[in-house]
């Protein structure tokens, strides 16, 4: 038991660790870390399952700072629990550049960071991701290996986006009651208080999505311990309602938006010292205090023991299977059944739409790889991502792999997120590629974060027909392709699209989105090549002897670019075709590589369903770009394209009049 | 009052014209407008407020259908009601190339259509923006002006969607009695049954929010009437739950997920003929019918006749004045009025950020345009949005011109969208750019649509400093300018900053953001110039003659290539610059114009705090780009700015290393 004096000064090292980082870096959010010590405290210390020393941990709670503004609450926690690799000397720096201690919690940057936060609501949607993924593997290797909870704290900012609400709804109908959300209720955003913007009554909101719900005075550490043991033995997940004072402690600004995301100033954090009566200085936590503070850090230790004798106790099969799925590595059949399945194709591959071409490509990967954990945001018909292994998820019944996220398309991205950042699964997902855009936080957080998510974006182009403009990408490409560290891939066939699958599997520090179509296509990769031609990135797909015309091409228009340049080469007019999968690996082969691919063709077209930006670095700002300018529209397919004159008759067109212009 | 069996036989017309039109066209979703039919027949023939021959009728009822896949329904509707411009031959031109009957109902396709829904959640949270409009408009020109109701049908997958609960939250706070939205509860979404994703009790959520609720059997004409008669006198918007069977009246198909987003087939078809015993052949309205349904379109002529008197009998500044805002014209003094505050501005322009300088502009343009209408998404002391004339609105009050929408960009972007569908306002509204991720379809369709709706996106680059790689744009500009018919904006300083605000004000037809920075920038333009040289969206700011380099930047970085150029003008090096400020505008100049601003120097250089990605068409893809080639990181903006390469002596040894390439 820790008593009332002791709690106070552990959670107040909080409160000075956290306004002194703040008022060294002249930048930060003091308010939330000020305003939640007290609760965090109570669950560091008494509750939260971790090891600082051994922090990957795969049986640890999860803990998510859903307000990632507040950092400086989850850095003083992993520094005053003894994480080795959170310094004083962190703390000092942040803020600074290359420091662990970023303006916000940066996955990666430290152990114990669990998910990258700051876009607010994203903490709370990946925590549900790591619910499910802790729900899912304890079905599957059992309760012995897999049982722990997942934390959130989030503010009125997380729950006033609108990913909050996908989230809790998925939770809520999931029955995820090993989920237990910490809100923050400071009643205070940047504009004022939050009754300027907001009337929720969010417990009233939490009980309409079926979840359990508890107010605590934030501040009291029993009525939390209590709230805590409640939610634990919930069969529902549960919201902590935790009334705080914005910025408890300093005494002339606590409970006003002046303490959410500005330094509080010397003399107001002298009076803090006063009103807390902590007489430490700046960086200096009282041993006493530090002491507290790590024997909470090895409180699980015991815990940890425990779980490795079980570990050690399993059988050799389960247990190594454990250990590769959460080291994140693939089986070693992959390569060889995706080859078999190559031969298989090789002399007569289908002249199907990417979208059953990955559909097929699934079948063997999810053959193979029990970790895969598939699902679409209510599409899953049209993105054809449910193989015959996949068997659907019910809130009674977690032995499946197959997640009906529903209408969610950004909660979804989140809480795949969430799934690889748990550790044991990876997730793929489907969606219409336009919807891309509905989640479009949640891709570029896992591309900041370097992790492998899958998205399956199908209905790729105008080829998506009488759905009209609302549903048909035009920018997607473009508007993807500009993601760092995102995998960008658009196969033409069935070959192609099985090898994007597989470099895309292969990319353990990567997302990766696959751009499919609605519409069949005619095969190109006609003969079978052991390499994975789609993993270069781009490729000569049809060659020609001293090439006056070279067409680059992706996806659905290859077809076109390779009837074009029979067409060209009929009419003596010598013409190759580059087939582009994927531009980022493209971009990272030897210059030797991609100077060959590129070639010195003195005409240069790109072609793609989509609109020309990015394109120029393959054909030049002086190339010809056949593709789209301008939104789609409603109409069948193949009008569409002739429409918006992306055809075979207006490549060759283009190449005859630029070969005039060149001769 | 219509008998049952009228009612029955005029919903049936909507039920018949919507299934043979889906099946003509082999395409479509019969699902939503069999099943919403006896809802809509209710409203558009007992209460909708609304004159076909008079479409645009300024106080008209508002009607979104937010389930978009569903356009039949409106369809219908319009050529029942006896819209001009919407024929049988209009419907049986459904979903094809050119038609006016898209497949998701286009705004600008047909009178009547009031916004462009399919994406979904969104029609319900621009109806949120058109009841704010309402209210305010009311509170401005008087209820004998504005005094209208804005109706929604929405399906289960516009409430799942996160966007829907951003805009009840703020429809609840607001008080916005006069929004009804009709819930379509057909238990059904793509996947199968909505127990299959969902368990959310709807009611209990929306009242959570403060909504009127009410439940109706969604086939029972007396309960809908009598739901609409009481949500019309709440003083809170109204939900109202209608229990319906997707697909109403394919006797074998109904009621399943096969009714939802494919055609009948004849056999169905057939049958249904049979059960609603409709003897009438496929695009035929027996006359009683349609003299009906014609009658329910003069149903509102008187008042629309008696808004006509009391617009007549208004004083003549009143009319003119909500004549101009309606018909979106901007009073003529806009133009002097900024030239007078740029004259003011030349010789010594202020050294600040262009966050800053938009609201210094903004106070000129607020000062004169009564109908702009503020607000931020909880960022207005960061935004730099709220100008001395912007007094807050509250749910009480609705006299002030500026709306804290809360921390919701998404549901905040559609409202906006609402806003300027309604008329007689145009909204701008402040965010952190990073988070344009946040409200990109809404984005999107406002450039689709073709409206006229200013985004103020501040800390648009690494110059945001510490907040780090989550909050610091570093794709957003690639990415926004890849929306086709939306423009992105970047000023350099405070004269450019008070150019692009007029020149996305005068663009009544095209969506606008601005990219501001946080930090303080040296002015570029030191000299009054008369013409809005931004408009033409890039132009020579330093000129030299026989120029070898040529630096082309935008907004922060262009004091930067100021510098550079003077740096290398010193050197012996010939260098100019041109500002970049906005691509679009500058792409559609004419070539002689583009030819001379892009010039013919041997070395290009491009130089912007973002991704290369679309600088091509200036520089080549041979030219030199300074920029980001990953995401930013967490640091004080300075040291960001070195850290990743993007300074003066950067540009400077780029260029003269080329140089000495080139020589």
């Amino acid at each position: 038991m820790i008593s009332r004096e002791k709690h106070d000064r552990m959670a107040n090292a909080i409160r000075f660790l956290s306004m002194d980082a703040v008022e060294k870096a002249n930048s930060g959010h003091p308010g939330l870390p000020l305003g939640a010590a007290d609760v965090a405290t109570v669950l560091f210390s008494r509750y939260l399952k971790f090891n600082p020393k051994v922090p990957l941990w795969a049986d640890r709670d999860r803990f998510v700072l859903s307000a990632g503004h507040g950092s400086m609450l989850i850095y003083s926690l992993l520094y005053l629990t003894g994480y080795e690799d959170m310094t004083i000397e962190d703390i000092k720096s942040f803020r600074q550049l290359g420091s662990k201690t970023a303006g916000h919690p940066e996955y990666g940057h430290a152990s114990g960071i669990e998910t990258t936060t700051g876009p607010l609501g994203q903490g709370i949607a990946n925590a549900v991701g790591m619910a499910i993924a802790e729900r899912k593997l304890a079905e599957e290797f059992g309760s012995d290996l897999q049982d722990h909870f997942t934390y959130v704290i989030c503010g009125d900012g997380c729950l006033m986006e609108g990913i909050s609400h996908e989230a809790i709804a998925l939770a809520g109908h999931l029955k995820l009651n090993k989920l237990i959300v910490f809100w923050d209720d400071n009643n205070i955003t940047i504009d004022g208080a939050v009754s300027l913007t907001d009337s929720t009554d969010q417990i009233a909101r939490f009980q309409a999505v079926h979840w359990n719900t508890i107010r605590v005075d934030g501040h009291n550490p029993d009525e939390i311990a209590a709230a805590i043991e409640s939610a634990q033995t919930s069969d529902r997940p549960t919201l902590i309602a935790c009334k705080t004072v914005i910025g408890f402690g300093a005494p002339n600004k606590q409970g006003t938006h002046k303490v959410h995301g500005s330094p509080l100033g010397g003399d107001e954090i002298a009076a803090a010292r006063t009103a807390l009566n902590w007489d430490s200085e700046a960086f200096n936590i009282p041993a006493d205090v530090l002491d507290a503070w790590r024997d909470a850090g090895l409180r699980s230790v015991p815990a940890n023991k425990a779980w490795d004798d079980r570990m050690a106790a399993s059988e050799s099969a389960k247990k190594s299977e454990f250990m590769r799925r959460f080291a994140g590595e693939l089986p070693s059949g992959l390569d060889s059944a995706i080859d078999t399945y190559k031969q298989k194709l090789a002399g007569s591959p289908p002249a199907i739409a990417t979208r059953k071409a990955s559909e097929d490509a699934l079948e063997v990967i999810n053959g193979l790889l029990p970790e895969t954990f598939g699902g679409s945001a209510d599409l899953t018909p049209s993105n054809n991502t449910k193989t015959s292994q996949m068997k659907s998820i019910t809130p009674a019944d977690f032995s499946g792999r197959y997640m009906h996220w529903g209408i969610r398309e950004h909660g979804m991205a989140a809480a795949m997120n969430g799934i690889t950042l748990h550790g044991g699964l990876i997730p793929y997902a489907g969606g219409f590629m336009i919807f891309s855009d509905y989640c479009r936080p949640s891709i570029r957080l896992a591309a900041l974060m370097g992790i492998r998510v899958i998205h399956v974006l199908t209905h790729d182009s105008i080829g998506v027909g009488e759905d009209g403009p609302t549903h048909e990408p035009v920018e997607q490409m473009a508007a993807l392709r500009a993601i760092p560290n995102l995998l960008v891939f658009r196969p033409a066939d069935a070959v192609e699209t099985a090898e994007c699958w597989q470099a895309a599997l292969k990319e353990q520090y990567r997302p990766s989105g696959l751009a499919l179509t609605r519409q069949n296509l005619a095969p190109s990769r006609l003969d079978y090549v052991a390499e994975n031609l789609c993993a270069k990135g781009a490729y000569e797909l049809r060659s020609a002897d001293n090439a006056k015309v070279s067409i680059f091409a992706s996806g659905s228009e290859v077809e076109l670019a390779v009837d074009a340049a029979e067409q060209l080469n009929g009419m003596g007019i010598a013409a190759r075709v580059v087939s582009v999968p994927c531009f980022e690996l493209f971009a990272e082969q030897p210059e030797h590589y991609r100077m060959s691919v590129i070639g010195d063709a003195p005409v240069k077209i790109a072609v793609e369903a989509a609109i020309r930006q990015g394109w120029d670095y393959f054909i030049g700002n002086d190339g010809v770009f056949i593709g789209m300018h301008s939104f789609g529209s409603s109409g069948p397919a193949k009008q569409l394209y002739k429409h918006f004159g992306i055809t075979v008759e207006a490549i060759v067109e283009a190449a005859a009049n630029r070969m005039d212009a060149v001769d």
